[in-house]
């Protein structure tokens, strides 16, 4: 069966959005999808940029915010901006990666995307990702030790986040077919299905003009 | 009817893609075009950007030659990669204020990125573009000489692309409804003709994930 990569961000707006499609996208056509979350600030820093680009380009930035706006409510689904944003996703990355060992890592992160984007709330506040795990039926206070503590947990998280930028990734989400094809961003993501499935574009684009 | 501004820059590789596409999803949708050429050089300029962000970020525009490979081809649409990149779209973007005037804007527009996004070739040049221009049926070397002497049509552009700051864009292709959404991206296209036509999203976005 084909798969796909899904890279993404906990910080990431259009991540969140990703993640809430990525499994009913990737299942309608027969592709399994491997969540790899990862760290956008140390390839931002390569860029020389300190921060979110959105928060760097005011006008972009503007736009972002509208465009989730709209995108969530033609989705309905719920969306609240952060404060402050961009938002530190390092502990709950560490708790994906134990989640991808341990089988619940699809329902934890959209859980922390929802947290995040949707109630507002902040995904670094430890009790908060507690509670998240809990909901999941997992020993939360365990886990959260587990990742503040575990060297390789965090060695896997770094490596992780070098994989990313040697696979050229310069932004979340990302996907990667088995056939090394990346495509960047949530609008993106029915092409990389499409790319997977067929190793090209069949039915994502639309003609272009025929007239003179 | 309603309507939509499509702003576009002649050096934009994402204008090109949607150059060839928005008249067709526009009338499928009863939506009419305003096509409205500016410079994004001053903007760039604005954000302390001295070229593309495509060359400034490497990785960025090594995936976005894939990304308009991948689409172009997904199309049956033409692509060459012109050198050097950015062009200087300064006179062709004059000329097609003249063509806004009578009516040739479009067919005109769309020979010119075919020009260079297919052919390759260098739009700064005005004897290419004299030629683009004779194909049209047009007298192409009394129009460069106008489009190069005449005060009116440049300072119609630098009016424009003043508007196009001043309505918060910061890059092309552009889409602007008549109540003032701004979309940003080919891949925004089909979103903006559904504000314009229906006042929110309809149809372009697909469900959330509903599993928990």
């Amino acid at each position: 069966m084909a798969s796909v990569d899904f890279w993404y961000e906990f910080a990431s707006t259009y991540s969140y959005l990703a993640a809430e499609r990525i499994e009913t996208v990737a299942a309608e056509a027969g592709v399994t999808v491997r969540w790899r979350p990862f760290l956008l600030g140390p390839i931002f820093a390569a860029q020389g940029w300190t921060s979110s680009p959105f928060n760097l380009y005011p006008a972009k930035g503007a736009n972002m915010w509208r465009d989730l706006e709209r995108i969530a409510a033609g989705m309905g689904l719920p969306f609240g901006r952060p404060d402050p944003f961009p938002q530190n996703g390092l502990l709950a990355a560490r708790l994906a990666l134990i989640g991808a060992d341990e089988g619940w890592i699809a329902p934890f992160s959209r859980a922390v995307f929802r947290l995040e984007f949707a109630a507002g709330r902040d995904i670094s506040d430890q009790d908060e990702l507690v509670e998240v795990l809990a909901a999941l039926g997992l020993d939360g206070v365990a886990l959260v030790d587990r990742a503040n503590a575990d060297k390789d947990v965090k060695a896997r998280l770094r490596a992780e986040t070098e994989a990313a930028a040697a696979a050229g990734l310069y932004g979340a989400p990302s996907f990667v077919t088995e056939d090394g094809e990346l495509f960047w961003g949530n609008d993106r993501l029915e092409q990389a299905i499409d790319w997977a499935r067929n190793g090209r574009l069949t039915t994502s684009v639309a003609a272009p003009e025929t007239r003179p």
